[in-house]
């Protein structure tokens, strides 16, 4: 009979996932972590609407049809869906599972009702809310995107103070400060190493 | 009637407590973090031994007689202590309520023992456990202190490994492998990071 060697801790490869509001930086910290070396397995969207110039299947999203979509849904194939301006979006459950499996840690970016999908359907995932450092940040940068008219600058706006009363669902709150997306990315960092430092730490299954 | 502004968070300081076996690496791991530009509050341990060459008191500790030690405990004034080779060794409660109530996290080491005390006094204490990569290089660490008979050796190798059944009761565990002191400081640092970010923070009371 021999105990377990207490120096020998499993692995529990980390399910994280980055929400927040329209327009708070997403995508910019998800770039900035695909830099960093750590061996994240970032989840590649599926989308229906048309490529524009300059994507890449596989690395800007997957592209597919309106009907493989449908039938992607009617197999539940996804894990999370949304329709965005008429079009189908969604995460392909098999693509986060080999991840995953593989022992990566899996990260998405997700909006705020995506990511409370994920939270029922995986309760040990990693919830993070990227917040900005007030309203007027937060209108200032989707100004600064130069799509939007006053009044979808408005409707965004009063999205985003909905959205904002699902942090108590949340892990984690970051705070992307103008200027200072640097910290926001430290922060992300951080998390994912205290996640991996947890004594008990959240196995997730799918 | 106004509703709380989302965007203004309340600041929690933190009370870190760095334990781990003997020889372990809480010193070195402490130096280091000093050298970080965060801004915490190192506590000072009380000690009753006689100063040795080149410690300096309030920086290294606090040296006091066994009479006023004594009395420390007596007034309750002691959030912890301990009898090392015949010494008192404690922490005063004002130095880390003062320390808390103006806004500072607050770092200290503390052996297991002392580290279990803090947990029943302070629940939402953060707890690291520090640890060898494995026996050996425990082994190694304690040889290289050259203060170690072969008989004291063995006795705290013992001791670790009873010490290790005590991880449970904590909230994270950084591995201070040879040579890789810097994984481990930037583990404590993403700690304290994650920390400060938890949706649902931690509010010490002491």
């Amino acid at each position: 009979m021999s105990e377990p060697d207490p120096y020998r801790r499993p692995h529990y490869p980390l399910l994280v996932v980055v929400s927040g509001p329209s327009g708070v930086g997403k995508d910019t910290l998800l770039a900035r972590l695909k830099e960093s070396s750590l061996p994240f397995h970032f989840v590649v969207t599926t989308n229906t609407r048309a490529r524009r110039p300059g994507e890449v299947e596989g690395r800007d999203y997957h592209f597919v049809s309106r009907d493989e979509f449908v039938a992607m849904i009617e197999r539940e194939e996804l894990l999370e869906y949304a329709v965005v301006y008429g079009d189908y979006k969604g995460v392909r459950k098999q693509q986060v599972r080999e991840a995953l499996a593989s022992g990566q840690d899996v990260i998405m970016r997700l909006d705020v009702q995506g990511a409370m999908t994920i939270r029922r359907l995986a309760p040990e995932a990693v919830l993070i809310f990227l917040m900005a450092g007030d309203e007027q940040e937060l209108a200032e940068r989707l100004r600064a995107r130069r799509t939007e008219t006053p009044d979808s600058l408005t409707t965004r706006l009063e999205t985003a103070r909905d959205e904002l009363k699902y942090l108590p669902e949340f892990d984690y709150v970051v705070v992307n400060r103008a200027h200072a997306l640097d910290d926001a990315v430290a922060a992300v960092l951080g998390i994912i190493r205290a996640e991996h430092s947890r004594v008990h730490p959240r196995k997730v299954s799918l």
